[in-house]
């Protein structure tokens, strides 16, 4: 269990009193960040002066380090040579994902680890370096899964749970929202792997019964990835045409590795005239509607359905504010509409959404909106 | 001077320790998170506790929590009733923008507010309820300034600053490094305003002149708010023709309030076949040179300046991964094509890049650099 998490400033001495009092704390302390090349780099410094031990050079490191940069065709940069550095008698820890090694020594009872803050070296270095030791021999299991759900608030997420977020259950269940997520975070915690295991499975499925559709993945797993496995089980293909979202879609769809084998490609109809010359929209139906209307978004969908050649597609237009909004059509107010293959027809619809909030959050919540809508249609038709 | 920040685990007795062991140690404590409607949230327990003073309801805060939610046309969940509990004899802190009040209270010698995480509500509150009560009798006043420089390395950046960066000079100027973006932040420490201010301007312009066109912003600026001003005071509107990038450069522009003013539109031409059909890519140049090729890329942002009638346009096509790589093309290959209008002519150039690391971040360091040629280009233009 994570005891504590601490952010000092850039300053020896406060790092080194950090390190003393999570070392006296607990018995296995992180320290991430403060590598780096640069003077206000200090972890290095702090952890020798914890340790009372002057920083050597170690050469096998300042090899790896020189090699590192040659294999990016560059020159080692002078500075680069202080993360070669590490307090004589600690072990050094090859960094196979970036430059500065970690490091590790004991302070009193305490296992210290110094690693990189960047997350992609620091998430490998933890993995190969601390993980196997923590697996065994502490007699606890703790096993966790979290699920997210889109389509509802906090409240009404915890309030569907019920029972299940009773605070001295176990497995225990909890709930944060993020960016219009709501995460169930469920924590089983038993003296044994299988009990934990298959308690923790019993939990989730019963979190998934309550909450029924409005889940669509777990584990970190974003909604354009439940998306993404819909459409290569279904074979379908995907377009987009956006207005107010302005490409966010289309960037969150291809965010998904091999989103190529489903997604055709997109509009980001901004201007009125793009809405006209690239997906037919009419140009009276925009004077006589307006850009933010049902006509439009059904419009702009089928456009791109016509044109990409795709199965499916999904359009957006709305006032993602500041600016633009009026009494009929206030900031938030955002039409999304969906096209969608039938045997000779094409289904056609659109809905009206008002999220709250700032110009980056409506954008968000109407992108997210829209492959939730993509995401209860494709389950409906499987 | 913040002396630390810590992240403690949902629970009571943990929230309590934390309080007050920031307490005793500072005389400013901000408590954040966990004042939310649902049972994982106990800071305003924890709060209970270390005040020795029981939670009482605050009815003012139930009704104006009521009249949240009815301004969104939702009833108030029964959780959220919990929101309007207070320590009694501590203060209540109005919430203008969600809906748990903060609450202040003294802790020893130490003043302890607590706010809720959700940083659109936890950032106005501070503004509104702490600063006012920092800014005068310290006798210190310490002003800040962060420049965001692209198209370096770290260490590039801090050897160019050189002296600049001594540990020992104030202002005090430290680099850091995130998304590929170098951040050099300057801390002007005096005992007077006037002082302060004078020195961190003159910081400021040293550092400017030492990193020249590699300085796109300040203070938390992105680099497409760096292009929107530039794009506006020129008058000149931007398309986009995006493939590896899936409407990410879109999705940045867009992401300026106003950006309607400048940019036109844009393509996400994923599939080959749409860069033909809407951009005007010949198959015969796609099969005899491959999608990503400088002929591609260059042909790209042409169409996009020609459909669109824009006066600019960037392009991409790269291989982002994890698969699609080749010898010849390798995972991180990106080509960045720019056509811009010229008097009865248009000019067109394309770059080749090899970017590290995972799909996202080829995406991210391709968007940003087609931004940053986009922006070195106005700036020659201009």
């Amino acid at each position: 269990m994570t005891l504590y998490h601490k952010t000092v400033a850039d300053d020896e001495e406060a790092t080194a009193r950090a390190v003393r009092e999570a070392a006296a704390a607990a018995p296995l302390v992180i320290l991430t960040g403060g590598l780096g090349p640069t003077d206000d780099d200090l972890t290095r410094q702090a952890f020798s002066r914890v340790l009372r031990s002057p920083l050597v050079l170690h050469a096998p490191s300042l090899a790896r380090i020189r090699a590192f940069f040659r294999s990016l065709g560059r020159e080692m940069p002078p500075a680069n040579q202080v993360q070669a550095l590490c307090p004589r008698g600690a072990t050094v820890l090859v960094n196979f994902w970036g430059t500065a090694p970690g490091i590790r020594a004991r302070v009193g009872r305490s296992t210290v680890y110094a690693f990189p803050g960047v997350p992609k070296e620091m998430a490998p270095m933890y993995e190969r370096y601390v993980l196997p030791r923590l697996a065994h021999g502490t007699g606890r299991v703790i096993l966790t899964e979290t699920l997210h759900a889109f389509g509802a608030g906090e409240s009404t997420v915890a309030s569907a749970l019920g029972e299940l977020m009773r605070r001295d259950r176990n497995p225990i269940v909890g709930t944060t929202v993020s960016d219009s997520i709501v995460s169930v975070r469920i924590r089983s915690d038993f003296p044994e792997y299988e009990a934990a295991r298959r308690a923790l499975r019993a939990t989730s499925r019963a979190v998934r019964r309550k909450l029924g559709g409005l889940v669509f993945g777990k584990n970190g797993q974003a909604i354009q990835e439940a998306v993404a496995r819909q459409l290569k089980r279904s074979g379908l293909r995907l377009a987009t045409a956006e207005s107010c979202t302005g490409g966010l879609i289309a960037r969150m769809v291809t965010d998904v590795a091999g989103s190529s084998g489903w997604f055709v490609g997109g509009w980001v109809a901004y201007a009125n005239d793009l809405k006209r010359s690239e997906l037919g929209v009419p140009a009276t139906m925009i004077a006589r509607k307006g850009a933010v209307s049902e006509e439009v978004a059904r419009a702009m969908a089928e456009g791109a359905l016509r044109k990409s050649g795709a199965d499916i597609a999904l359009a957006t237009t709305g006032v993602a504010g500041p600016g633009g909004g009026s009494a009929a059509k206030p900031v938030g107010t955002v039409w999304i509409g969906l096209a969608r293959k039938g045997k000779g027809s094409v289904a056609v619809r659109a809905e009206c959404f008002r999220f709250p909030g700032t110009r980056a959050m409506v954008r968000d919540r109407a992108a997210k909106t829209a492959l939730n809508m993509l995401r209860m249609d494709l389950i409906r038709l499987c």
